[in-house]
């Protein structure tokens, strides 16, 4: 079978599937200690005979297979996993087990290039829109990887002009994350997301603020598709707000595919990141 | 020998190089028509016993050899060249010569990497800001193409906020371009960027935007440098203030190398672009 780790700040997910890819047992573990968290997970897994695991972990993460740290989880401010060799320690229990590890938004984005909404795409951009913002990438049909990860949750957004919220990113203020997270949807309006008229403005600001990522991502990567995940796309209001700023901004200066093509949304929903682990694996 | 095309829109540059690189003639050429520009650069090559020619073009073009068009200039507002079949006009009169094609930002990223300020590294991103603002870049020693080649010069900036101009960008006004080319430069300061004081104001004003531009280059690529060429470039007290504001915006967000490594000035000056050409004939 194989194996599945889709490692958050707050919960693991652990799978395991058949060759099909089918999720057969699923546990949902609380982020504590890795001593607590990673005990519970072996636990899991132990009662299964397993070929491969794949990782997708939160971070930020050595994931350079060159680099000293690799596979550590490195400067996360959740402390008991600072500097955490988390691949060496799978790879202690479980030794002649092939693995693979990146990062949790990597994996979702590999999830939907291979069996979700950008399926039969060679370049695909997904972002997670959530408590953070992530983004991953796919490129030939490879995880993209320059020196690092990129981080492109965090450039500096223009404000649309009747949004006066200051910002909830700690390292930048009024960043994409700092302007268009969960987080930011909350302060600036009081109550969650989900709880968010479908015809509030603050969708047309949401989706301003998105446009810009898609402009973005379309002016540095020109993918053939962007997909949108995390608990805010669950916002079906939101894509053909997105759509229609990003076409004013963009102003016809570059060709990109039709436009409800290539901004969608989450194919897998909730399930991209662990399916994307799980084909990691089998690729092993 | 290896021959080089860099295609501006104003003067095509032609040249000729031994094996070592050492540029051994050169031409420059009015861009008109095809016609006639073509037939120039005939007359020079005509002189010698050329085994590969490399092509930076100015654009848009399509590069993707995949496609039908593979080595036509699109959409450009040079109304003689739109749609013209580049590449084609170029081997049907050097039949038996091997042909790269590319765009004028690659061929400089590529010359920057191999020969230039980013020897020895592997992932480069290449800025020409001058007339207009691109980006070439190089991932993991390749020429980096998505579905088309990036157009990193037109995202949106944040303004710097003692800054009033309006913006010379035709097709977004106020993006990177339309703030930091020349023109704007030229525009706001009623003066060409070579006449404007060193000690100006206008300095940290065009660092703020390229300080932006690497920002978003760092979150979307994560390359190990990142270049800056063209006129603006040559600007010797610009790159101390990119660098702070770079810092500064950033925020230790993410790991960078040591900022004077990172954001650097061309190494090959003005033939970054022909030299690039020239090497991707060599690889032919």
């Amino acid at each position: 079978m194989y194996a599945a780790i889709e490692a958050g700040g707050t919960k693991f997910v652990c799978a395991v599937s058949d060759h099909d890819f089918t999720i057969k047992d699923r546990k949902h573990i609380p982020t504590t200690t890795p001593q607590e968290t990673l005990g519970a997970v072996f636990t899991f897994f132990d009662q299964y005979d397993i070929e491969a695991i794949g990782i997708g972990s939160f971070g930020p993460i050595d994931a350079n297979p060159e680099s000293a740290h690799y596979g550590y989880i490195t400067t996360t401010p959740k402390l008991a996993w600072t500097n955490f060799d988390f691949l060496g320690a799978i790879r202690a229990h479980y030794p002649n087990t092939k693995t693979a590890f990146t990062t949790d938004v990597n994996v979702a984005a590999f999830g939907e290039f291979k069996l979700g909404a950008a399926q039969g795409k060679k370049n695909v951009a997904y972002y997670t829109v959530g408590t953070g913002i992530g983004m991953g990438y796919i490129h030939n049909g490879q995880i993209y990887m320059g020196r690092e990860n990129p981080e492109a949750g965090h450039f500096l957004v223009r404000r649309h002009p009747d949004d006066h919220f200051v910002g909830a990113c700690p390292y930048h203020q009024d960043c994409l994350e700092g302007m268009a997270a969960g987080p930011a949807l909350e302060q600036r309006w009081g109550k969650k997301g989900k709880d968010i008229d479908p015809n509030s403005q603050a969708w047309e600001i949401e989706a301003y603020y998105l446009a810009q990522a898609s402009m973005n991502t379309t002016l540095y990567l020109s993918p053939d598709i962007i997909v949108f995940g995390g608990g805010v796309s669950k916002q079906a209001q939101l894509f053909p707000l997105i759509r229609s700023q990003f076409a004013k901004i963009l102003g016809d200066y570059v060709d990109v595919p039709p436009i409800s093509d290539y901004i969608v949304p989450v194919g897998l929903g909730d399930d991209a990141g662990i399916t994307g682990a799980l084909l990691l694996a089998a690729e092993q």
